[in-house]
């Protein structure tokens, strides 16, 4: 096992392909975002990315074992064609967040990918109605392409993006990879499949492809009804704790 | 000192050996029952393996020291042969479970292995009468072929397998090698004598050979002294705090 | 991405220059002065540095993303030529420490760098009006040749000097480079443009350049509008709390 | 800066030495006993030992820094002649104790090094009179050989023994070396002369030197003034908090 694998599981020959990450983070929204193109689109499997970084850990399901890694899928649109990146895990450490990055660029790379586009979540510490989605981007171009999309913010987000969403940027930026990370506004406390369908309608406006939020709204209900028993509960008084939100997560 | 290294002290000759792993974990489950094994059995030593990843320490016993590490014995049986992997550390980081387990497949795969059983505990976390035993496997066929001895279910373990249990399993499809991981219930409170005895009489089952189990049975009822003992200090009001398990480890 | 990355970005010919190290670190001393200079003086971006051993991070500034990294300006003044480094974060790790400090170094000696300064501050645990600045150097001829412009402690700072400025000093003493560290007092609760202003004024007599300094006299102001109100909030009983600092900073 | 460097300061022929080291640990007994022997004999520095695995930092007197590593010093006495190992760090990581221990163990074979003796301290949890002395080998001869002259308990030291010490018999039985560790019994609330003079009092007996202790048992007596002291300001009635002993230490 070499500090990062990746393994090529199927050959696609994609037109002009973009790069989706969606991968866990603040809300899951990226890796709601992602995963839900996968549900929508037929979805090729081309690749899995194993890494002495992540966790030495198999999920099982069924008694079946699986080792911990990303996976990229291959989807087909009317519109567009697009790399979706997700998993369960980020690394576990500095050197490996870089390191799988540069893994995931290769692939890409090798794909023709010619933009990425890193999905994810912007904390606000309280529950929102209107789902703002901002953006940060790897070239002044892209911030200009995309102005039109996205609201680009003076100092947001705060404390910069970290992880394979904030490397992919910085790490595309060297390689001339024009890349952008689209972050949708959530409160931070709960997953959050609203955010994610704001952060996807900018999306697909963006790379153009057309998809459906059925089952991310029936998700969002499912979300709201939770909350709604933990404010009764609570008598609305206070958050919901961290107990009561890897409950609903 | 390489990063692992493997050291042979003897060479034998196993008739289509399967690799039994118990390293330490919930309840020391896998631990006992390799143990057990090794007791029971006339074993011989056939490697050690040291790594840079294990902890900085030596062992102490009369005054001899000896350096952490795992140990590989030889196990020939009526029914089976057995390659048993034992030890009293874990990696100490993500990188070294990972190294570890590869050079633990490799020696496995120079000795003929064909089949390879991680042994551990899950924990319930109550006592527990009815010594369930779950198991996960690396592929398809493995799950069939052992579903009439031994349960998979659904969502179980629900957080997957971790440490080199976890990594046999998944570095172990990746080579092709089927492998297949039997966890005790055991409350995760204590170590558990009773739940390694469940797990080893569904493997004698499996790998086919015969052992007794009077010496397990005898630490399983010292423990249960224990537990009593507790159970009238505390009024039986409380589970055993950390302070008492220790104790009793 | 190599552990560490140096990428060259201008080509200038600096004549004997100086290295002037200031990164964050207690009361960003260090980092305020040398960001100082770059705003007092023409400067000229020359080179960035970037290591997997830095957080996986970039910053965002009106939608534009930056990989976090070290910078290195050329600074020409009337009285010497200066390399000056800056960054927002220190390496994550120990060796990412010694790996950075080998590649300033590096690119030091490249530039012809025949002294480094090393800035920052060392904290008293109490509000200060006398901003003393103490020293340490890597040769004994360095002490010697500056201890008329600044002041050498028998035991200060008590705990050695960590972070890549204990490291200029110690690796570039190994290269027989000479080193020094300026270090002014400050209390350690505060980010301290007073102390910053401090270390620059001996600098400036040792390197023989001329600055003004209305612009960290301002900040410095600033931050004492903020003492007055913390400490009229707090009847002036008790030390700022970690929160009001953060907020101050 | 290479992972571990060995920067050789003095050539100097040794007849037939053995290795003493003495680095930070319970009670500071390894290092103060090391260090007594480097201030009793004539000692020439002839190596120091610099690692990325060592904190990034300098120590600095009298304005003079000094990158952190380990010294060793030779010393010839009538009885025997010693390579003695001291510093005041141990490597911040796993791997670090290893790399490390292998470089020590190096320039000890250069050097022509037979024995190996590694100086610690065992704590006993509670405040002493009589200062045992217990032991342990890297093989079973020099067990033997050392019986008369010192300790071997069956179950002692109950957690082994870690960092450099321990590696040192670990590493050291690997290569052939035979490797003994001397531990004085102390509180392990306190530095401890005391505890150092029992142990060198064994190890002169066993290598066949000749020392004073006058300066130890200074530093001894100090000790106790500020124990007493303590004592009598807490009344007797609990150990000093680790407060006091930092203080103390």
């Amino acid at each position: 096992m070499d500090e990062v694998h990746t393994e090529v599981l199927a050959e696609v020959a994609l037109s002009d392909p973009v790069l989706i990450e969606g991968l866990p983070g603040v809300g899951h929204v990226g890796k709601l975002a992602a995963e839900h193109l996968l549900e929508e689109f037929d979805a090729t499997l081309v690749a899995r990315l194993y890494s002495r970084h992540f966790p030495p850990q198999v999920t099982v399901e069924n008694g079946r074992s699986k080792l911990v890694g990303l996976e990229f899928h291959a989807v087909e649109t009317e519109g567009a064609d697009m790399l979706v990146l997700t998993g369960d895990h980020q690394a576990q450490d500095n050197e490996g967040h870089y390191l799988i990055t540069d893994a995931v660029l290769d692939l890409a790379e090798e794909h023709g990918v010619s933009r990425v586009y890193a999905l994810g979540g912007v904390p606000t510490g309280e529950l929102i109605d209107e789902y703002g989605v901002i953006a940060a981007a790897s070239d002044d171009l892209l911030v200009e392409e995309l102005e039109p999309h996205v609201e680009f913010r003076e100092d947001e987000p705060a404390g910069g993006i970290v992880g394979v969403s904030g490397l992919l940027l910085g790490l595309g930026e060297r390689r001339g990879l024009p890349t952008a990370c689209l972050m949708g506004e959530t409160s931070g406390y709960l997953v959050d499949p609203k955010s994610a369908r704001a952060v996807l309608e900018v999306l697909q406006e963006i790379v153009g492809f057309d998809v459906g939020y059925d089952s991310l709204e029936e998700r969002a209900e499912e979300m709201e009804e939770v909350v709604k028993k933990i404010q009764e509960m609570e008598g609305a008084q206070q958050p919901p704790s961290d107990e009561d939100l890897r409950y609903i997560g």
